[in-house]
């Protein structure tokens, strides 16, 4: 029954917010001179070869602690910086996006579920990798 | 500045899925007999011709609880039921699906937030009808 219930809360969207809010904070406290993470290639030691991504770890870290803000405002920011992302995301999505709301509704649901643990993952490894940069091998 | 607040607290995710509660809520209320709306045609008020929406309204009264159900547990649901509009959904996603996480926390975050007011109107145009049906022209 407990674990049947701890499933549950495992599944919780509010609970993965606060997770990735919690991941960052450690990111925070751990993370002392954020400088010595300028020109460190980002790199998030998954086998994903698609990292076209040219932000270094400092930039990571000031993008991760931006998505802990709007986690925590729970605002939804304007649609402007991420433009060229979003068309790519909504092409191929049009013809669904009014005619199923519920369906989109658990879509989103789902999405942000999973992104959040993605993303919470990512701040654990920028915090390891800070530590390794300064001489501190977690355990 | 009190307009300044007003509007971010207009694009606030919590309060998105609490509108939509409220707004259930309110449809649970004035519905008093959901079977008159049993083999009612589904037809929202838009003028989106791409209803080709089998559900009666009764259905789609159960759906919007159900929904209900789901925002205040919070929990996401097992991906079962939708599948076949999740792949559709996830068709033309997935170059992006790992590629950039921030960009699909926004577009998911977002997505929700956007969804969220859509169903709350639905909600909302099925309570009209439901006292159209019974004969309340509502003010």
């Amino acid at each position: 029954m407990q674990s049947a219930d701890a499933k549950l809360s495992r599944s919780s969207l509010l609970l993965a917010l606060r997770r990735y809010s919690t991941a960052v904070h450690n990111m925070e406290q751990t993370v002392l001179l954020p400088s010595l993470l300028r020109d460190v290639p980002y790199d998030d030691g998954s086998d994903c070869e698609a990292t076209d991504n040219s932000m270094d770890l400092y930039e990571y870290y000031l993008l991760l602690k931006a998505i802990k803000n709007t986690v925590e405002s729970g605002l939804v920011p304007h649609d402007d910086t991420k433009a060229k992302s979003h068309a790519a995301l909504h092409k191929g999505l049009e013809p669904l996006l009014e005619a199923e709301p519920e369906a989109l509704f658990h879509f989103h649901l789902r999405g942000l579920f999973t992104v959040m643990a993605t993303l919470a993952k990512k701040s654990q490894n920028l915090t390891e990798k800070y530590l390794d940069i300064v001489g501190i091998s977690p355990e």
